[in-house]
């Protein structure tokens, strides 16, 4: 394979993670080995960033900041969910790309992401263009095919556990036995997110909290919620349930709003976990629901996300570019999981084209028969995601995050009205 | 003073902090220290649990397990929204106490608590019962009097504080000047919790996130909340906004459900945080509004807690006692701060009646004019608060907390029925 030299391109994409800008610095760190890169630049606002020539020079941030990308939460160089479409939106792409002569495109993102990038890619070859395109999975969602598992979903996991344990032990310590406490989590179409709850269950203790989970891969079934409750109720101290935003009915609409307007007879705002609240509040006279809707914390929660997710979102980036070093270009890095009984993993390439159109679902088979609860198989899965703690370093009693210099570099090309 | 020999009650009241159990440990700690201490009781879920003869042997626990109370979310011996009032029930307190030679009672918890401690007291001594009660504070709220702040405020401040911070990079992220992002935090009656998370900005950075805060303290006005919201947008990349869940209107009415009717022709269910994510949709076109309310995740949240604030729970635990042996009753301790730059701490001493009855509320000038910022004297008031960070062990990926044994005392009478 002929030395590719040029330079490099890095863009994120799509909602933020607490280990998305990990592998941002894990692709400057690598990149910076390589002599056949010349520049490092980061669009802004991903694709946006792309259409209006906004880039930035990221050999030019100190090596604090880099470093600090590892624990700093959101999307430093800006993200969007803007989506390409017009042929003439991807001309303007290779039109930036080669003024700027990039030769190098690392897009961190999910589906919709890897989808871009797999056209942009085809759009340069076409063209005669030289250009190595790998995209670097990203996603609490965790849905991404060909990979074990996505960067940014331990973190998540991690994070709901805590916090389910630590309501755990307050609800506890109320000792009244009428408490049904809900955390609503993220997770629109897979119950991934809501799953990782099940990690706050100390082994071998199936009846901890959270007693039950609900999921959009199990039809929701109002009655059925009412008995499992009053179930829980009747053996422990307090009821926790951990609902997944994207609960849906057995005829598939959203377990939201026009649902309770139905039950109830009026209207409600609010999700999944506030239906849950209402659904007990008016139906099981003297018990009182509290509902938790961590919404942005979640995924914004680098204080307290998983070190093995932040190393391998690192990983990720690295991996990224050595592949394009190596002459590989239309691939995604996945993470491998071995074989053994010690948990390890392994970077490995999938093409564009298969992340792009697929989705990864949480298997039916790892849910206990019961529909709430999650089996050895999903706890063997995630328990290795979520081990370590990232040490952030705390600046006068709150945590220090990166902030980036973005020095901007010179527009050569006329504005573009996308 | 005669030495008084005789056995120690440990009791929690109230709603769980993450540093409640810190003040367990340091009574448990310092009542080792003394021969005069022959045994040391837990009472189950408070005064609950003393009306039920439910106690527990505290020197039995291990030290591990008394140590991990420092750093255990919840209330470790249960707790409870009891409030005595019958005389007997008054009555069946002190015959619990002869029975099990009880001469220390230390209660922790916040105004109310310390009013039931006040009235056992001088039952005890109308009964010529030789008793020393010395209320430990606690309070999420910080609303108690006489003490310059609550073990259990810096933490949920911190951890506010944390939340808002992070929550910003992901907003920032997004980056398109349309997106106002909500966290609802407690606070029913007083905005000191929300308040806290201007700690969230930079020193000397003004504009940071959060860019409003409202507070129970001024009354809520829509439309100065759209022009709020508007002027920020127009400055800013996102608004960030931190809501109190017991802000008012002029009418003193809660911002809420019924408001919400009012304004916008239909019921809405939720407080503050969903009513200002309404107002938000239904009067700024294209504008996005997504709410955090982390609800019972903000008092449980040890993972993040403040070292200072635990620290000074346990100190708080340990003065009791020291107070209790020196012949002190019918007080609570207080935290009392130094009065130079740098800031430090000691135990003081109140008298519970003093507490039982008064509120702290957040000095109103300590609110910028604008109403919606917080300014250098609550900064210079709340920062030291938030210092340091709990070392939390983690077992398996997620904290690890105290499990006590809870080895029951053998009760001597008859059942009673409250």
């Amino acid at each position: 394979m002929a030395e590719l030299v040029g330079n490099v391109l890095v863009g994120q994409s799509g909602g933020p993670t607490a280990v998305i800008n990990a592998s941002v610095a894990g692709i400057i760190a690598e990149a910076l080995n390589h002599e056949c890169i010349e520049e490092v630049y980061g669009a802004l606002n991903g694709v946006l960033g792309i259409l209006q020539e906004d880039l930035v020079d990221l050999a030019s941030e100190s090596q604090q900041q880099i470093r600090a990308l590892k624990h700093t939460p959101g999307a430093a160089l800006g993200t969007c969910r803007f989506k390409l479409k017009k042929p003439a939106d991807f001309e303007r792409v290779l039109e930036v790309f080669k003024a700027h002569n990039i030769r190098y495109f690392f897009y961190i993102g999910g589906n919709d992401s890897q989808d871009t990038a797999d056209k942009i890619s085809k759009l340069a070859q076409q063209q005669n263009y030289e250009l190595r395109v790998i995209g670097v999975p990203k996603t609490i969602d965790n849905d991404l095919p060909s990979t074990d598992h996505c960067p940014g979903y331990g973190s998540v996991i991690k994070y709901i556990a805590t916090t389910a344990r630590e309501i755990a032990c307050d609800s506890e310590a109320m000792g009244q036995g009428d408490l049904v406490s809900i955390i609503e989590v993220m997770g629109r179409s897979a119950g991934w997110i809501a799953a990782g709850a099940a990690l706050a269950k100390r082994k071998d203790h199936p009846n901890d909290p959270p007693h039950l989970i609900y999921l959009p891969e199990v039809p929701f079934d109002q009655a059925k919620c009412l008995e499992d409750i009053k179930r829980v109720l009747k053996r422990e101290r307090f009821c926790q349930i951990v609902v997944s935003e994207g609960l849906t009915d057995s005829d598939g609409n959203y377990v939201s709003a026009d649902a309770a307007t139905d039950a109830f007879g009026h209207a409600q705002l609010g999700g999944a976990g506030d239906f849950i609240k209402e659904l007990v509040e008016n139906n099981l006279p003297g018990v009182k629901a509290r509902l938790a809707k961590p919404g942005l914390m979640q995924r914004a929660a680098a204080h307290a996300a998983s070190k093995t997710d932040a190393d391998e979102a690192f990983l990720a980036g690295q991996a990224a570019v050595k592949a394009a070093i190596r002459g590989e270009t239309d691939k995604m890095v996945t993470l491998v999981r071995g074989d053994t009984d010690h948990y390890t993993c392994e970077t490995g390439l999938t093409t564009l084209s298969d992340v792009a159109n697929n989705v990864k679902k949480l298997p039916r088979e790892w849910i206990n028969e019961d529909g709430v609860s999650m089996n050895f198989q999903f706890l063997r899965y995630a328990q290795p995601l979520i081990q370590g703690e990232v040490a952030v370093p705390y600046d006068n009693g709150t945590p220090s995050f990166a902030r980036l210099d973005k020095v901007r570099v010179d527009k050569t090309l006329a504005a573009y009205i996308a």
